[in-house]
């Protein structure tokens, strides 16, 4: 396996193709904006989804699953959600393939055509709301507090491998409450439930706020989003809870008795994250020369390596020390690879961005000590053999929390207050990251700067200082800033 | 919740659907052969995803994702293939809706057309040996053991909850080897696997043999199956495992050079399970009054009943009861239910088929005991309250054994050795089961048979002693008898 041949400075969008596929996290794949997730990449994905996943059931939430194909009439049932959605959905429309009877190969048997055409799901606001209608009838019935792992497709224009893809794999929460507080509140935890992941886990900060109007979610009153930076200054959208209002109990008639036996329309909440995470991941920590994965998330945390390669000797060393590392629930492997030299070796365990390398050879041995390698800042150190485990658990602990300050170091000296549109633009252009910036709350502004420069309102934080000033394009009055930045 | 009012002499198909719908596992959806798998349905499926996942990776696979579409020129690569799938799958041909500009609502935008069509996988054979192509080039890359968890689409004419629906759920393992032996041993390895699921965790027996060539799967050489029979007499196909021989590498020309450095085809196996097992699971326990959940697979395993209802001295009997089960891994839930009486929730904890009930009133505490119900046998024992987590734990064993030992008798009692069609036809008419009888080996009496009976060769058991008969249709020779049976 060869390094990163392009590095950050050189070409950014290559050097992220290059983190994608030369750890073997993800492929393309035949077929318009399609992807393979590859075994490593998969892996991370299923320690993302098990961690989240444990999170949900903590706060309240169950799994179910609910159909791929949505009826088209479904979609059209809440207008901006079908505005949102109706231009970049899969449509199928038939139900069987046929041998062509010109010769002309496998055709589409024109004799098997729906009666009503599906959707592919893009997301399932309109399917599951169309169910809850049966399942509540009475406030004992509520709250429901439902959870879905899903593939859903988007017909994207542009394809990135995990930041945009035709299909993704991703969760969908969908709670319905007897009260709107009750709503809000659901919609806010699950933001913080996000936060909390991206930080702890992920060792990727985040800014919490809402979306703009513009920037909402089709048919949600309130889109709540978490923001992150990445390392070449755009802005990355890595999760949103959607505060849905009564829109789609409107839409598909769910309504509940309360408890003065009076009929209610139901209040809602959406909420999701997906495969783009691990977009996210890589371009929160990577460097030149690969992949970067938090302690919390490496699906091998620790792999040993025996210089010049392994002997029966060797073995009993690497099989004691694995057996202290997994007693504290670190994972581990030993490389057995006889073919290639450990300098190989080295470069590929960072290529694939293992957080802790381990490497012994005969003199280590007479020494009793180990040479430990951290991945993040390469640093190497002499351990003595006996206490390896409780030093390298705690070198992973620093290794995640050096990974998250670093990245919010970076993050924090990259929100700029601009007070012009000059300066706006020029820090767009020379500096990136978020900028700081007056708003005047209309769409129309909002839309004419991102027009001139390509930069969208990614949040309006919570945690924002109440602070008059003026629009930074139009100069109307405005009660605080919002904050801007180029996002994928 | 009421009790199921089918009974199963009364109608077997019927109380199968109350089975599936009173306990919430799933329900049928909106569109044709769609089915909402409930939180409680999905939280069974999820304990069996689990256990087989780790099953599967202790046998060294390791898991990934391919597409959902499949483009349609990709189907027809592998001639038999293409046969046995192209009939039921569904068809993407637009990738836009729009607005009828007649007024007529949603319409699919006929600009939007594909320029190849693509079908949502009815399996993914085809998406990931053309995949396998880039990643195979030598013997070093090989064996490759890749599991998928997805959802799949068969365009079914008929379904049924959870047995045969037009999309479910499964795992497919798809596997590439550089040797004939090496492929074969891996099909049988996984077939294996199946089997100890099925019987450790599900409690359901299983005959293991392999498939007649009229019943092999489209594109195999050989089909392996796991057969278990159902209550009502008929045989459930639970799991298969396929030999596909070079057939997908030679359709998709996946060669890679051996150690001899010449290049050679490579060699396959796929294998599946999916949500169908639920199906199989309520058919081998459950009863007139409801679900019964093997205690490996059930979401919760305990429940505790305070009589008449909850109160605060109650509470903390439960509490410490609880902490006692959890200590030993147990997963428990105490009843805080205020408006229901204690016969109701009797029936609707039999109903959702919860292994073990505790039930404790005032008097049962002053006699520092509780009643212990197990849902298998319905017996009651009363139980001192020292020692109650070890009685328990015992007793979940013993459920799961006696589940298990039930459901052999009634399968061992259900295997009949006919050596006329006429007895071949009364037993299949009046006893139903299994029935071991000789065939000629060819597809056409095989045909004959179904044609006449119903009845398909269910599998041929690989445990079987070789015997010389007649064949019980044709009276030409037969060297063994192999299963006949009707089948879900």
């Amino acid at each position: 396996m060869a390094k990163a041949n392009t590095s950050r400075a050189e070409d950014y969008s290559q050097w992220y193709i290059d983190i994608v596929k030369k750890p073997q996290l993800a492929d393309n794949s035949a077929g318009r904006g399609g992807m393979v997730i590859k075994p490593y990449g998969y892996a991370i994905w299923e320690k993302m989804r098990d961690q989240l996943d444990r999170m949900f059931k903590e706060t309240g939430h169950v799994n179910a699953y609910f159909p791929l194909f949505i009826p088209k009439s479904f979609l059209s049932k809440e207008a901006e959600h079908v505005e949102g959605f109706a231009k970049e959905c899969a449509v199928v429309t038939h139900h069987r393939l046929m041998a062509d009877p010109n010769g002309g190969g496998l055709i589409v048997d024109p004799s098997a055509k729906l009666e009503e055409e599906l959707v592919v799901r893009p997301t399932s606001e309109t399917i599951i709301w169309n169910t809850y209608r049966d399942w509540i009838k009475s406030y004992r019935d509520l709250p429901l507090l439902i959870n879905q792992w899903a593939n859903v497709v988007r017909w994207e224009m542009r394809t990135r491998l995990f930041l945009r893809t035709t299909e993704f794999l991703w969760q969908e929460g969908h709670t319905a409450h007897a009260t709107r507080q009750e709503a809000v509140e659901e919609a806010r935890r699950m933001q913080e439930v996000y936060a909390q992941f991206a930080e702890e886990y992920m060792a990727m900060p985040v800014i919490q706020g809402y979306k703009s109007p513009n920037e909402r979610f089709a048919g949600a009153e309130d889109t709540l989003t978490i923001e992150a930076l990445m390392q070449d200054g755009k802005a990355l959208q890595a999760g949103t809870s959607h505060f849905l209002g009564q829109n789609f109990a409107k839409a598909f008639e769910v309504v509940f008795l309360n408890e003065e036996n009076q009929q209610e329309l139901v209040w809602a909440t959406s909420w999701g994250v997906s495969t783009r995470l691990v977009g996210g991941l890589i371009m929160t920590h990577s460097d030149d020369e690969g992949l970067i994965v938090p302690p919390k998330l490496a699906p091998t945390q620790v792999v040993i390596v025996p210089i010049p390669k392994p002997n029966p000797e060797f073995g009993e060393v690497a099989e004691k020390i694995m057996r202290s590392l997994r007693e504290r629930g670190i994972s581990v492997k030993y490389d057995q690879d006889m073919k290639n030299r450990p300098g190989f070796k080295f470069a590929e365990y960072e290529m694939k961005g293992i957080p802790v390398r381990i490497a012994f050879g005969q003199r280590d041995l007479e020494n009793n000590q180990l040479e430990v390698a951290r991945r993040d800042t390469k640093e190497k150190t002499s351990v003595p053999i006996d206490g390896i485990a409780a030093y390298v658990e705690n070198l992973l602990k620093d290794i995640q929390d050096n990974l998250f300050n670093r990245a919010l170091e970076y993050r924090n000296s990259h929100i700029t207050r601009v007070d012009n549109f000059a300066d706006f633009q020029q820090v767009l252009k020379e500096k990136g990251g978020f900028i700081s910036a007056h708003w005047d709350g209309t769409t129309e502004t909002e839309l004419k700067i991102k027009e001139q420069t390509k930069a969208t309102i990614r949040c309006i934080p919570h945690n924002l200082d109440m602070e008059d000033g003026v629009c930074v394009l139009t100069g109307k009055p405005s009660k605080h800033r919002v904050l801007f930045a180029m996002a994928y």
